[in-house]
């Protein structure tokens, strides 16, 4: 892989519920290509429980190793959502009441009596952070330096990365292909290492599948470069031809 | 929450696919409630890429770290499958190849021509390692002191994990109860807090849910004592009724 103009991610989903097997993650693949769209790789996700100690090293240790940290989950009102403190803590600065997020939650609830201590935790924000726009349900999130702290239900985190993902300068955009093969991997596993050789600079990943009346193997390919990307496609394509392998392009 | 007989698991998740968002996990969530039936916690999840100086430092760190360590992904016969080979070099052994692996492929296929380079590469063990069964497709994972090697592909993962898990001793099950709210987590954040300070070895999640027709709050209560689980949820019963909110127990 071309290493020039390569911009990096790393996302942090934080909460037990997702731990625990309760809540099934939807924000990882979707996060994952409207990065990989806008030229931002995302090159590892970890998924933390709700402990401060956990969430402050782990937003430190990864700020300081991609480009971008994009974190998901424990921005609302309730006791565990402690995601706006923990950055604080991780940047050793203050978590203050901002008050252009007091007048968007102002100008959401309307009625004051509605507009309690708890929501108004929601406008407590790191000192020197610029907010992320909530066209959903107007709590913002918020960028701290390379950290962009987002909620965790996916209605709206998406709405809100869509217009966090626009400011963001992102590198190339890698390309791909998949070659949907009906065989065994065990059957192609030696010309596709061939291919990988011959072509160092696409990324092949194989994967094979599996359901109650269909197996096969899916060979992706994955390159900043488009002639390289094709070269490499084609060159496994003739080869699948020669071995009498049906397959289709994706 | 009770830390006596507490048994802690770390799932690495090893595969590109899922970092482009190419392909969804579903390892997660069913580990997570495998394990969390067993008496073993998951604690932390992490995806990383098929990188063999991520793969090696990520489980020398997991593993010092937690009671298990769980991979799956890249033990297949193609040239992206090198955990079994990170694994070794995460242990400082060698890579051989097991006679009782190939003694299972042997049988698997049958067919000596079918068993390839390629097919025998799945055969490749790490030195001391003990091998897991694979009642689908005969090729097996392995588990090398905590650590423990499992397919990416889920139905051979599940059915290797059921039988691997059998085996692992467990601690202390955390029990759940779930009260769904017919209200928003603004309104209830307040109560709940102080439900929270009063039973604190209960851990307390709010997780609001949003669909077309539906929008509500779920909250989750875990503990691994029964009694003050049920103390718990009992209080906050209480301040429902008192609130006239509408809640289901699940």
């Amino acid at each position: 892989m071309t290493t020039q103009d390569t911009v990096t991610a790393c996302l942090v989903l934080i909460g037990n519920e997702i731990l625990s097997g309760r809540t099934k993650d939807a924000n990882l693949p979707w996060l994952a290509e409207a990065l990989g769209a806008a030229g931002i790789r995302l090159r590892e996700a970890r998924v933390i429980p709700d402990d401060p100690d956990e969430i402050i090293a782990t937003v430190n240790h990864c700020r300081a190793r991609y480009d971008h940290v994009f974190t998901t989950g424990g921005i609302g009102p309730t006791h565990d959502d402690i995601t706006a403190l923990c950055i604080a803590k991780a940047f050793g600065v203050a978590l203050e009441r901002n008050p252009d997020a007091v007048g968007r939650l102002e100008r959401h609830y309307n009625d004051p009596s509605k507009l309690n201590a708890a929501r108004l935790k929601m406008a407590e924000i790191p000192t020197g952070a610029t907010l992320i726009d909530n066209p959903v349900s107007a709590a913002p999130g918020f960028t701290m330096e390379n950290v962009h702290v987002l909620p965790g239900v996916p209605k709206i985190m998406q709405a809100m990365a869509e217009g966090l993902i626009k400011k963001l300068k992102g590198g190339r955009v890698v390309l791909s292909k998949t070659l949907i093969c009906r065989t065994m991997e065990g059957t192609i596993a030696e010309t596709l290492g061939r291919i990988q050789n011959a072509h160092p600079a696409v990324e092949i990943g194989s994967y094979p599948y599996m359901s109650s009346t269909n197996a096969g193997v899916s060979l992706v390919f994955r390159c900043d470069d488009a002639e390289k990307l094709t070269a490499a496609v084609t060159a496994m394509e003739s080869e699948l031809k020669a071995l009498e392998i049906e397959y289709r392009v994706e």
